[in-house]
């Protein structure tokens, strides 16, 4: 199970961001995000809404205490994997946190407290430069998912109400419409595009 | 060389994502962003002064005309590489595109005009999920530099007046003051941390 945990969200400067971070997270087959910082509605919405149209299992949810939340999942014998630039590079780190069956991601705002440092099992590094969480989540993943993600396969596990059939010039979504369940091609190739 | 072409920047709303964009392009190794859509000097400066504290030799451009950008570059042997999630999955493409030498990563906002599907070489997908272009552009970058942007040894080439010492606990950045350009300590580990 991977389990994606956002701090510090803020409104409206992380509107964006935090909605990245949790369709990424979505996408790359985590199983859900908890945020803390501000409660959004509106994020929640925007990530449901992704959830219902495109489908799969995942969850969001929000937690004040994120102390509180690192910890009962370290209880429940969660892995937690810390990402800032200030950690030790992926690679060098990487088989030992493969061999963990459950794991919970730890995605920072601008100001992270120690504790989180000292509570993290890893504290990992997509490279030591300034960036973006939102990548620094991505590679993560897409290392625990050993780039499995990024199969035609893997798509078929959120079978959801739309989903795209992959073009070499434009873009073709089939959806499923909800009352009569019809199959709907809403486009062939470049003939959609705007 | 890798260029990243960002299209479609809108003020307030791209901000951030631009930024990220930018400053993923930066630590993975590409050599610059040129951007369109809105002209945005604070974006131009939040770059410049991550590559003037930061190091590296990544520039940032404002071009108006996105299809003549992609045209010229074209006609300069790059490699255009368009992220859609409409695309084709990378690994189906990857060996491919690992063969140019210089590459143009178009990277699209909400609605990208039919004729970039066109005058790309390849339309790629990270995923044929929605997620982000923060998200797509470091999964590429990753897959063109083969990881070694997140090896110890690729910071070297920033040789920047900041630096970050990786750490198992806490934060340790080492910076090199502008006046007398002797390297200090800023912290050690976890002490820095507030």
């Amino acid at each position: 199970m991977i389990v994606v945990l956002r701090l510090g969200h803020r409104l409206p400067r992380d509107e964006r961001i935090t909605t990245h971070v949790g369709l990424v997270a979505r996408a790359f087959g985590a199983d859900g995000i908890i945020y803390s910082g501000q409660h959004d509605s509106s994020l929640e919405k925007s990530i449901s809404d992704i959830v219902q149209n495109w489908g799969g299992e995942f969850f969001i949810s929000y937690e004040k205490n994120f102390i509180k939340a690192i910890k009962e999942h370290k209880e429940e014998g969660f892995t937690v994997l810390h990402l800032t630039m200030y950690g030790i590079p992926l690679p060098e780190v990487e088989k030992k946190i493969k061999e963990s069956a459950n794991v919970l991601v730890v995605v920072g705002a601008e100001r992270v407290p120690k504790e989180v440092y000292k509570l993290a099992d890893f504290n990992i590094a997509i490279t030591n430069q300034p960036h973006s969480e939102v990548a620094a989540l991505a590679i993560l993943l897409d290392r625990l998912q050993e780039g499995r993600q990024l199969e035609r396969a893997f798509d078929e596990r959120f079978k959801g109400r739309i989903k795209i059939k992959p073009s070499e010039r434009g873009k073709c979504r089939l959806s499923t419409n909800y009352n009569n369940r019809r199959l709907k091609r809403e486009g062939d190739g470049i003939k959609i595009a705007d």
